[in-house]
């Protein structure tokens, strides 16, 4: 493949799949070998290519890209991943790609360019394939036909107004099995399920999926068309969307690459900030066992049992917030139904408290008497029951303060369960063994 | 709508989504009225519908409808949520709707419902579009117009030769913008991604993610084509893949249905398991500290630290377990590359460790003099480092016994850092103190 005779690359490339092209882009350390693969592409092979490549690589390869060669690429990619790779350039090199541009794909970029990260607007495409009322349904194919090779989708076409408001929707598949004959206005979905610019990616992806849809029309404030986000965008954005939830449950902050690309230094900032956090609440942890000095080293075989008994209330508490926190995320629970699951949860964390002091009670017996193996097992009821109350309450809590519910991390709950539990334990303890 | 007039609710049906129909008869409590909208709207409107309602609700109405409308809306369901839906039916129930089936309906459904849950089998649709070879472009569109009805998809065509074998496919698109007389041979894309019907369905769900694909061809163990499964289908199967990971990231075992609609009991039943046996696992956090009575009680402020220290270690444990185990299930990591982000890690949880012991140090210096601050921050280095390597290692070295990498949860690694934190704080005191 590096002996760069074009011909043979291209055949051999049509073999590939874009995306593993793409893989080995990004897995060959040296990108000049790169570059010689996507110069002897065709510019549609290559900028399919393109699209699937990293960010890191792809500003890496457009370094190494004459300007001119890189102008046609990204005139050939669709507009929503070229707005996206125009984002990651420094402003110099913005500056001089948008000069060797045709005033189209100008126009086009400046306008996707502007939307923030993270809303439809930045996600959309402007390809999309657009049909009149009053056409034939022949009529209409003929139109996609002949528009085809500039639209992200042709199997779904949109009707709009003199003003650019959409009217409704019309599947290929239904205008393909109409008689030739039919207008287009007998096959028009209206009652579209549509979204604005400034819907965040998560409820894009949401609605997609929900709703079985090919692509999700995007409107403006005037309710114009301005766009679409088709339903492989939803896959990439709920899997981000899932992987950004899978973090923060285990207080890893945002990271704009994966694992295997993220540089140490951004893997520290997405980690040091909450594991800080925790370092000073685990001081009331402290506190409190320190203000029970007395009790403990008076009965020190309760120490024994302070792990397990914190622990069991920070597990607890974590399967709480973690099915609470998912509910929420996926749409499957909401907040207004916190009374009904508030029974639930305590039914069930009752019968975990009942069945994990049963487990505990009979060490605490063997190991230290019967008086202590019943605190302990009073102990477990209760800070399971907390933990999980506490686990279950605060995604609800979090989400009325307008904060993520998913801010709720298992290491957060882990360390309030600490708290709670070396409070009720010695306690318990107390009230129980007494001071002599 | 209770009114029971057909027109009027099929009327008003036709302006909603499925989906939302769906939901409606879902949260109405009262199964009648459900039953009631399903049986005025269109079989195929109903069908639509009925697919959407999750397995609870489906079981329920089955119930409530005659033998004979349930065969009609069976009938009109697409074949893999109709296989889905008779699994869900007692053998009584089952062998009724069997026999008020057509045969080809039968056939289908013997065959679908054998597969495995959780494979590419029992996902995919057995109504793909099949076109032949030799065909001009046009007479391939005519036969998708005809046969669109039955098909899951007409926008992928599938070219199949005298042995049922996949030869390769061809796009609606494609076919659309050819010239009429083209013939298909020329539009065939060959070298399609497959699965077979033993695929499980997560890695069915990543291959339609990562090729960008609107349906995955489906084979036997003979190469020949049984199905396929489409991206919504895959969309879905992402959405549940990610809430048990999640889940199991919190040591939450399988659960049949969402929050909302799970029982107690199988709420209990999915998350007594881990926590019993992380109650024993703590045993040996407890029996660490008995081991090192003795220093503590000569220096009984070492105790304020121990809460802090050893959750600092299961914090960042958590997070390289976190990091380590999506990256895995996205496939962004692989064991191979465990040796190039070991190095990575033990950079980051150095920096970390570093980080948090001069936070630490401060409290231990005010708290209780230099000897305990150094000792203290000493241990904080430790124990952030081992807590971060085991959380990164673990996931790893279960992927090698072929155990799930997401075993390797928050609470296990909390408990395995609580271990270490434990022994390691007080080795260094001990070492650094002394006994007097």
């Amino acid at each position: 493949i590096a002996t760069g005779d074009e011909a043979q690359i291209q055949a051999a490339a049509a073999t590939f799949n874009a995306a593993d092209l793409a893989e080995f882009v990004e897995e060959n350390p040296d990108n000049e070998e790169g570059v010689r693969l996507l110069r002897a592409l065709t510019t549609e092979q290559s900028a399919k290519v393109f699209g699937y490549i990293g960010p890191n690589t792809q500003t890496l390869i457009a370094e190494l890209l004459p300007t001119r060669d890189l102008a046609e690429l990204v005139t050939a990619m669709p507009s929503d991943e070229r707005a996206d790779f125009f984002n990651l350039l420094d402003e110099n090199r913005q500056h001089t790609l948008f000069q060797s541009l045709a005033s189209k794909e100008r126009e086009d970029l400046r306008r996707l360019a502007s939307f923030e990260e993270g809303t439809a607007g930045a996600l959309m495409s402007s390809e999309y394939a657009v049909i009149s009322t009053g056409m034939s349904a022949s009529a209409a194919i003929n139109l996609l036909r002949n528009t085809a090779p500039d639209k992200e989708t042709i199997y779904q076409a949109y009707v709009i107004d003199n003003q650019h408001k959409l009217v409704g929707a019309v599947s290929l598949r239904n205008l393909i099995t109409a008689m030739p004959g039919t207008p287009v206005d007998d096959l028009i979905a209206t009652g579209l399920v549509t979204a604005s610019t400034e819907t965040p990616q998560e409820e894009v992806a949401r609605l997609i999926s929900r709703y079985d849809l090919l692509a999700l029309p995007i409107l403006d404030q005037d309710e114009r068309l301005v766009g679409i986000v088709t339903y492989d965008d939803a896959m990439d954005v709920a899997e981000e969307e899932a992987t950004e939830d899978i973090h923060k449950g285990a207080t890893v902050g945002k990271l704009e690459t994966g694992l295997r690309d993220a540089t140490p230094f951004s893997l520290y900032r997405s980690r040091v900030q909450w594991l800080v956090i925790l370092v000073f609440a685990n001081i009331f942890t402290g506190a409190g066992i320190a203000y029970f000095e007395d009790i403990i080293s008076e009965h020190i075989a309760l120490l024994f049992f302070m792990p397990l008994l914190v622990a069991s209330a920070g597990n607890a508490g974590a399967q709480s917030a973690t099915l609470m926190v998912r509910g929420m995320a996926t749409g499957d629970v909401t907040v207004a139904d916190w009374g009904k699951l508030l029974g639930k949860e305590t039914l069930v964390a009752s019968a975990l408290g009942v069945t994990m002091a049963a487990a505990v009670m009979v060490v605490g017996f063997m190991r230290a008497g019967p008086d202590i193996a019943f605190v302990v097992a009073v102990t477990m009821i209760a800070v399971v029951m907390v933990g999980s109350l506490i686990g279950m309450l605060l995604p609800f809590l979090l989400d009325k303060l307008k904060f993520d519910p998913a801010t709720a991390s298992t290491p957060l709950i882990t360390t309030i369960a600490d708290v709670s539990g070396v409070l009720i334990y010695f306690s318990v303890a107390t009230a129980l063994l007494g001071l002599s």
